[in-house]
């Protein structure tokens, strides 16, 4: 049976596997550290298409139909995608996806959405609502700045706190499988409360989530009675190097130091010195794509056994901004473990 | 056991159940044939607050805290809320929830999100992840036709196929519950896919919406066999007058007649010649109220027994819209049914 574990987790008795992964990223993302671990790495920026969102969804579209082939399914195998991105109303997703013909539930989670895709996904199969199913995300450096910031050709200066969003996208297939040897297993999940603690910073979006990535990794560690060392590595999404040093400190302060075992995506995804991405990558692709291609080669390698995944997101807009609201935030942790 | 039916449904051997709802309006729903229906009736267009946004986020709390209360849980009792709004980024949403402390999923289904999460409430119950959740949604005139149209001040014109966005919050606790007679079940689900007929006009989200909701409609009685006459009600979101001539045409194209079961909230809440709502209400809050307040009480009482509800979703933003693209709808199908 699978259960309720704690007071916000569920571990499943059965569980899912990801059956298959696929990114695709943009030319920036295709010159920073793990772009070898990227499916498809584009020079274009609107991926042959007239508009940053429109290319926007032309990387969700195959980023879910290379993860359905890579994991060696047809689209019609396929029985929900569980499906969001940052951009108002979640258009990215709506043209990306609607040739596909697949039930869908729309998410927005910010750039905790992949979190938050893969835990229903792994709800939905392991409760037998679905043999097969795809969670997928993405971000678009110039989408995202048009709709939170200002368009690029405006041409702003950027704090040294800020993020950069990465162009990509990540798509997973999560589905019912024979449980053999070496495969990757979502095995649990901690589902996040939004944490406000005040910030409005929107040019400092690290601390903005910090404290949710601190309250969702505490709980998990709390429901499942576990230490850090549990995992190989315990993975943000894209806090950055300022919102790293909140959550140690956060953590700290409740007796828990993950320092040995913290990897945030957003730090390693560019080499934010050479390439002028200040604080780290962000964004909903930011996460997916690190995961779908660097995060699971290693457990797929055998080098990590069991990794605590934890996208977090910072749930703003321009409206709340202008109307002078807070910037909380949101993170979903879930667990991926090599059988 | 909790099974797979046909393409796109499922079924719940154990259904879940309603155990409350709220749901809460603004000036103009209140003068509306539905009024009497409504748990909270609010003379103030902003609920108190300073703009029509976090007014919204107000609806949004008091309906999800008076759920809560009518129910008779406790807040700590809601394992996980499902909600999400028109606005980008969900902000109503975010702002509305942000202090109620219970782990989120934030969705997106435009206008189809109660739908959206009450399928994903009673599938997280049903399974056993947990004994009681909160599906809530809401919408708001001001903040929608600012989001997607005119600000109010501009005071532009309206063409008579153009729907009124309803000011309105419904939430709803779904739980575990013995199964006792008069008892409010979801006993099964229809999830949509996205479907696409080339609509662009904006100001007519009936005909937008309407082949997606066809389509659900379509495979929910492929899929469990049945005959229209299987339910008292199909009860679909905010087609209004056009969009519901549209919807009878197709499902005629496919030998279908729903015409003595069809009812659409978008026509029920306004009187739409007295009210000049034209062509009728919308919004995620007009089918959210109109199950909250009306046809949950029909149930209740036994006038009718079994319903499905198809609240309906216009998939566009400002940007997609002036990028050209069409308009595309979705819809989510909830068989409920009084025990």
């Amino acid at each position: 049976m699978n259960k309720m574990v704690g007071k916000q987790s569920v571990s499943f008795s059965d569980p899912p596997c990801i059956l298959g992964s696929a990114s695709i990223c943009g030319p920036k993302e295709a010159e920073g550290p793990l772009a070898d671990y990227f499916d498809i790495r584009s020079e274009d920026p609107t991926f042959g298409k007239d508009s940053w969102e429109e290319g926007e969804s032309e990387m969700i579209r195959q980023a879910v139909e290379l993860a359905i082939k890579k994991a060696d399914k047809k689209k019609e195998e396929i029985r929900y995608i569980f499906a969001g991105d940052l951009l108002g109303q979640l258009i990215a997703t709506t043209f990306g996806i609607k040739d596909l013909d697949i039930p869908v539930f729309g998410l927005y989670g910010a750039c905790s959405t992949c979190g938050e895709g893969l835990s229903l996904a792994s709800m939905t199969v392991a409760a037998g609502y679905a043999d097969c199913v795809v969670a997928a995300t993405s971000s678009h450096f110039g989408s995202a700045e048009k709709q939170f910031r200002f368009p690029l050709e405006y041409g702003n200066q950027r704090p040294l706190s800020a993020t950069w969003t990465v162009t990509g996208s990540g798509a997973f297939v999560v589905g019912k499988a024979e449980p053999e040897e070496g495969a990757i297993q979502i095995t649990g999940i901690t589902t996040g409360r939004i944490v406000d603690y005040g910030v409005k910073d929107s040019f400092n979006m690290g601390a903005c989530m910090a404290p949710a990535a601190a309250d969702v990794i505490y709980q998990n560690l709390k429901d499942f009675d576990r230490k850090p060392t549990y995992y190989d590595r315990i993975i943000t999404g894209d806090l950055g190097k300022i919102g790293q040093k909140i959550l140690f400190d956060l953590l700290k302060d409740n007796g828990i130091d993950i320092s040995n075992q913290h990897m945030d995506c957003g730090i390693e995804i560019f080499d934010n010195e050479e390439q002028d991405t200040h604080s780290g990558g962000s964004g909903c692709g930011c996460s997916a794509i690190t995961l779908a291609g660097y995060v699971l080669k290693q457990l797929r390698d055998g080098t990590w056994k069991r990794v605590l995944f934890v996208p977090t997101g910072a749930l703003l807009s321009t409206v709340s901004y202008n109307e002078g609201q807070n910037i909380p935030g949101v993170a979903h942790a879930v667990i991926i473990e090599r059988r």
